[in-house]
This record gives structure tokens, sequence and C-alpha cells, in this order.
């Protein structure tokens, strides 16, 4: 039996998990997922509450996992770590293999960053799109991809960001929004900007705990201390949410940036351009014609095409807006192609 | 001071919260978050462990917040819950009072049914969208639309379902299923198909915990037993995530549908349909054009228009594909509106 324990971000054991330790004839306990220091938990994990062996492990003990199987085929065996078990790829991976071994696997959840993040800062769970991990590679697109088609949809992102045991290294903030900044200069969809409203919460769960909002220009010169560190880039707030931003950060509500709004939908920003296009070209056609009335029926339908292109963008229509200028611009410009009338666009 | 308890899924308070209740001159537990039968809880936390005054309280209780308020203006008072406590609106609301007032309130944040379902059926936590909670009143298009936006991105959907517990109320996974079948006759996005892949997991974090993979047809006549159930709309299936699952239900990783393939976004059905319908057209106008040749031009760019809209489409440029689609039919169109040709569409 292998149980999967998670101590979340408190790093606090639950009476159900001491209980399960007791049972165990050996437990690891590694600390690779998180920055946090441990001591106190290896000391509340420690035989005088549980009886049980406790282990401290690296990642690539748990990759290797050949000892941790074999130990559970025979006996109850805990693997314990911080946050959630089950978020870490390389955990997932080891009950696979013991689920193939035929090895009977449990999980005890624990309180996880991407549950507990949008609380903290009085965000709704329902309002977050996809999550993302920032590494320090450089080209963060699938980052700032990411945060764009949430904001699209009005949502928050959650930005994860690197950490590695080995090296100790943490992607801080302020060299995650510089990778943001880097990638609005290639992508330019015009999200990663000075006033981009950042929500970032410190240390989450520990006694340290800090949570802050700032205009994205005032990341890269703040000092959030010790990691670990989330990030959220806000969509669009609900009236509930900027209340309780207000009431966390001493502000009045009405101050936080809706960094959804003015970030147009590609579709918007080409009705828009080819409405207005063809309107004035339409124009010049006119005049073209002068007194001849058998384009009138191609004008007015040009006109009513466009006129419905922007009544489909407000109603959230999009692909029947763009359609419909497409349609307009293309019988307007017929008549220059059939040789009716010569206008410039 | 106001602490804001969750104790997780599992709903055994950690040594942490032990400490926390200890200082409390009031906690107050609320049950109406979760289904779960509560008595052991209840006893985990009683003065024997703790010292503290355990008050169970209701729904309404909290919503009205002003005895707790009063009581943490001048002690520290306690409102404990499973799942992260923080995840209830109501708990949201009750912060921002509390703040409001001066109040300085504290997070003990728990496991959560968002942060664990996906690990537990070896989902990767990056490869899900919005979640959304669908309740028991008819025409359920959120969900099904959010369930939609998920797979264009091939992304999986968390779907909670509604939880009263003034009429212990808990819509079960077949009624939650029957509400998307009817959401699918209206909106026909062919997302919610026989064959659609649905995970359960039922009573997370218990002792009775179990999930499931089944087809959505399957899930009309399955009894999952007790409450609470979540379920999962998965998009497209990492390799990784194809293991597990296969490690889990017994199967073949390949034997699970990726609900993602053939989910076809509006722009790809329009441009198919327009370009059919415009080429069609085309030929007739060509057969009423005669030998003609002054409409050479038109009909050489509704063809090239239409070639390039298939070209934008493969290209994932979709807007663009569309906007060529609309311009070819609408360089065809013109011929008839000005009155230069007779042919039919």
């Amino acid at each position: 039996m292998l149980y999967f324990v998670g101590l979340g971000l408190e790093q606090s054991p639950s009476l159900k998990i001491l209980k399960i330790l007791k049972e165990c004839r050996v437990t690891y306990y590694e600390s690779y997922t998180s920055p946090v220091t441990n001591d106190k938990v290896l000391s509340e994990l420690s035989s005088e509450l549980t009886g049980s062996k406790i282990e401290s492990v690296k990642r690539g003990f748990v990759e290797d996992g050949r000892i941790i199987l074999d130990a559970a085929k025979n006996s109850i065996v805990a693997l314990v770590c911080s946050g959630d078990p089950m978020v870490a790829t390389t955990h997932q991976e080891l009950r696979t293999r013991a689920l193939k071994q035929g090895i009977e696997t449990k999980i005890v959840h624990g309180s996880s960053v991407i549950s507990a993040v949008g609380g903290e800062l009085g965000l709704h769970s329902y309002n977050f799109g996809r999550i993302v991990t920032m590494t320090r590679e450089p080209m963060q697109y699938t980052a700032y991809n990411t945060i764009f088609r949430n904001l699209l949809q009005g949502l928050h992102t959650t930005v994860l960001l690197e950490w590695d045991e080995t090296t100790n290294f943490f992607l801080n903030p302020s060299q995650a929004v510089s990778s943001l900044v880097e990638a609005e200069k290639d992508l330019r969809s015009r999200i990663i900007e000075e006033n981009t409203l950042v929500l970032i919460a410190s240390r989450l769960g520990t006694e340290e705990s800090v949570t802050g909002a700032l205009s994205l220009k005032d990341v890269a010169t703040a000092d959030f201390g010790e990691p670990p560190h989330v990030l959220v880039i806000p969509g669009k707030l609900h009236f509930t949410e900027r209340e309780t931003l207000g009431a966390i950060f001493g502000k009045s509500p009405d101050s936080f940036l809706d960094n959804s709004e003015g970030i147009t939908r590609l579709s918007g920003i080409m009705v828009t351009k080819y409405s207005e296009k063809t309107l004035r070209a339409l124009e010049r056609a006119k005049v073209a014609a002068g007194t001849e009335t058998k384009f009138q029926n191609v004008f007015e339908n040009v006109e009513c095409y466009t006129r419905d292109a922007q009544r489909f963008l407000n109603e959230g229509k999009d692909e029947l807006a763009v359609l419909s200028v497409g349609y307009a611009e293309g019988l307007l410009d017929s008549l220059r192609f059939a040789g009716q009338l010569e206008f410039d666009w």
C-alpha cells in the first residue's frame, strides 16, 4: 500500500495523516516541490507522534521510485509532501507505476496554491482560466498567450513560478514580469503594460504570508522577500471581487484596473478597420456613379451589411460580424472587378 | 481576530488548526458547504483537544454574520468549514465585512475539490480550463458553453454540482448529464454526445471515495451512491494522462475518447458552409454569363478568395478565413444586386 500524503500549504499534518503514518513501516518526506523550510515539519512528523520512520528524500529518489515501490509491495508506505500530492507530475508518474504493479494507492489531498490563491486575494474560483507556470527560459510565449486567451474571456490567470531545489533557484516576480514585457514586445496584444494590475501572494500558508496588488511597473523594483511567490493577472473584476480587494489592500474598490478592458478580439479590430474602409470607399463609389441609379441596390446592401457587422459584434457574434463586413466589402469591390465603376479604396 | 479555517476534503484538523482553536474563545463550525456527515469532525474539534467551545451553525447565521463579527472584535474567533474556507462566496463576504470593520483576519487553507479532482483522476492541473457549477435549473447554457470553450482549447472542465443544505438536495451526475444533453439540443456544438467521456469522483477525500470513467450514455443509468460528486469533462488527453487513466481504471490508455477531437470552431463550420454555397452559385453564374468575358475578373477573385479562406482556416487564422469567404460571397452576389447577371444561390 502506497499513500500519497499532502501536508497542504500550511505543512501541518492532520489527525488523519498522523493516524496513517502510525500504520506505515516507512514514511518518505520529499522537500523538492516547495522551498519552505521544513525542520518544524519533520519534527511534527517524527516518531513521537507517529512511531513511523521518516526519511527525507530528493527528486531523484522519487523519480527513480524503485525503493519506494519495492517497500510498498509488502508493507504500508507513505510519500509525504507539501501542498497537494497529486499536483506534481513525478508523484502522478509514481502512482501510475504503482497501480501497474498492482500496488494499492491512496491519496490524502492537501491545500494547494491552485485553489488557495484565489480566495486569499478575494477572487472567485470560477473566474479563473487556465493556469500557467513560468520558467527562467527566455521567450515565455506560452505564459503570455495563456494570459491573453484568459483575458479575452475576462478570466484571471494564476502564474506559478519555477522552483529548482537542486540549485535553490526560485523565479522571482520581477524576473517573471520582465519576461512578460519581453513577450509583449514580440506578440503585441497589449496585455502587458505599465499599468497592468498584478496581484502577488508570497509564502502562502505560512506565518509570513503576504499579499500585494501593484502596477506592473512597480513589480520590477519591489522586494517580496523569501519565496515561494505566486502571481495572479486578474481579468474582469466582479464588483464583490473589487470590494474584497479594496478591503484587503485598504484602497477604493474602483482603483483596481480591469486588465481585460481594451483587450480587443481580433474580430473586433477587423470589423472596425474594414467597416471604416468600406464606408469610405462607398462614398467615393457614389461620387463615381453620379446620377446612375442601377448601383443603388448594391450601395444599400453595403451600408446594411456594414451596420449588421457592428451589431453582431456588439452581440458577441464575432464570426457573423466578420462574415458580414467581408461580404459588404466584396459587394462593393465587385463593381470595380466587373469594370462597372472606377473608384479608389 | 477572525480565523477562516478549512478542514479540507478529509475534514480532519491539522496540528496547526488544533493549536489555533485552542486560542479561540468560540469556534463556529458550518456544515452547509458540504454534504458529508460531520459527527466525527465535531468530536475531533471538541473541547478535549482544543478547549474551545464549538458551535454548529447554518448558512443564515454566516450570511447574517453579526454575531461572528461582534465576537471577533474583542476576542479570537474561528469559522471552521470543510474544504477551503475561501471558495465559498459567503465566507469571502464575511471576510470583507470583517476587514472593513478593522477586524484582523487569517486564513487556514484546506484541500479543495478544485485542486484535488484533477490529481485524483490522473489529469494535469494546467490542462484545466474554467470551472463551472451546474444547478437543477433548466437550460444550463453556462455550463454547456464553458465546456465548449474549454474543449475548443483542448482543456478539461471541472463541473461542480449544486448542493442545497436546507432541502438536502444534491444534483446527481445523471441529472447533470441530462441537462447537458438538453442544452446540446438547443446549442448544437456537438460536444455532448452518447460517447462523450465523463469522469466522476464521488465522496472525494472520504473513506468511501470512488472514481469512474464512463461514456455519457452510461452515466444516466449508473448509481454513484451518496454525494458529493464532481464531474470532469476531459479535453485533449496528454499521453501521461492516458497512462494514468488506464492504470486507475484498468483499461487500455487508448480506450479513452478525446472529447476535443472533432469539436469544430464556428468559423470552421461557416467557412465550409459558405465556401460550398459560393462555389455552387459561381458555377450557375458562369452558365448565366455564357460567352460574356467581362465578369472573368470577378469569377477568378471569387475562386481565389474561397481558396484563401480554406488555407487561412488550416493555418488557424479563423478571422481572416471568415472575412475571405464573406468577401468572395459579396463579390459574386454584387453581380445580381447590380442587375448584371441573374442566377440562383
